[in-house]
């Protein structure tokens, strides 16, 4: 396991180190052989620390769904794959994680008529004062959040967007009902920061996890702006893929 | 600034948890108009934490770069741009971050050959027991480091590799005078995971800051594998655009 001591007054309590260590572990990995962590024991041994934090720290990483204790058993590695999120022309949030998953679904949080603000008008190419619709909208795969997007449409022509992704769940589809038969990624932007309030409840995380955040802008087939979108991911549960 | 509140007992210091706010509020443009950040009076008001609190948050983040208090005249924001990174077919470190920076630079960190592991021999499409030769490079920008890369090549081909990198800094070099008059980036994978005890010290970066880390692969103009990278980039400092 890489970094194995942990660093007392960082700011950062020691449980909540131990538990990162692990899930960064089980990402790497490290205990692929068993699909369990070691015992609590051998971790309080490894991380020079009481049974107490290390419970504390599977208890956090049980909490995010990464973890399950098994009765006589131990615990449990739930979940080591991360969701696969190609970036191409072709990207779309249903399409993208397809065959991976049983089920996935996008759900509209919320709907709004507003005034572009400066960073929406700047990406659609919009002048400053023009009336657009925004989804709040919520990604989930196998019942668990994965992304939580806010998108900016036109409103001149995609008035009636939010009611039709109400009813089909899917922006391609009501691009469709709305004229545009097909559209493509232009351009993408990946950051990635700590979670804010907002984000442990939406994606159901735990304080101090991260959020792998995406800027993307798609256009019409004749290079029309049709949609941008900020969408916040679950950094634990996805990756990014881009193929050349 | 989004999310007010500060949350007891998360297992995150009220410092970092505010240090946090503050760096995301930098990074939204939140003080764009000022260039500074808000008295600590008026922060230590809005979190309801006392000064010292507040004094703390900033001092990480002074730390980090982000910031820095000047006599008498409050704190300054010294960084609000992230380095911004191209994904293509044509990436490479120094050309990405060309014009942003006034300087950047590549340097050897070690060297080994060594027989590739799993994961290396699966991405370069090696057999296993193959010889490899390992990098372990830093890429800093204005003086500041951005990326601690660890590249594997195959042995047969690039054997001299890391004396020639040592002394041109540049893997474009070392591939040309090695017979790869080119080269194309096949696929780039990016992920997000809180930092290992090893990113501190390399990325210059204190306790809970966040690493992007891509795993890249590059073909030579045959499409022959000549280079398997994992990058580790300080999150706060960078964002990756793939333009389609």
């Amino acid at each position: 396991m890489a970094g194995q001591k942990v660093q007392r007054q960082t700011g950062v309590a020691l449980w909540r180190q131990i538990a990162d260590r692990i899930r960064a572990s089980i990402n790497q990995g490290d205990f692929d052989e068993t699909g369990m962590v070691p015992p609590e024991t051998a971790l309080a041994l490894q991380f020079g620390v009481n049974r107490h934090t290390v419970r504390s720290a599977l208890a956090a990483l049980g909490q995010e769904g990464i973890v399950r204790a098994v009765q006589g058993r131990g615990t449990l590695i739930e979940r080591k794959e991360r969701l696969n999120f190609p970036i191409s022309k072709r990207t779309r949030f249903s399409q993208g994680i397809g065959d991976q998953v049983r089920e996935s679904s996008s759900m509209l949080v919320a709907s709004s008529n507003e005034i572009a603000n400066t960073e929406v008008a700047r990406w659609l190419k919009l002048e400053p004062g023009t009336s657009v619709v925004r989804l709040e909208t919520l990604g989930r795969a196998d019942h668990r959040p994965v992304s939580r997007a806010t998108s900016w449409f036109p409103a001149d022509r995609f008035a009636n967007i939010a009611e039709i992704y109400r009813a089909t769940g899917s922006i391609t589809k009501a691009f469709r009902e709305l004229g545009v038969a097909d559209y493509v990624r232009v351009v993408t932007e990946i950051t990635a920061a700590h979670a804010e309030e907002g984000d442990l409840a939406d994606l159901e995380l735990s304080p101090g996890a991260i959020i792998m955040t995406t800027r993307a802008l798609n256009a019409d087939l004749d290079g029309v702006l049709v949609q941008y979108s900020i969408s916040r991911f679950a950094a634990d549960r996805v990756r990014f893929t881009i193929e050349n």
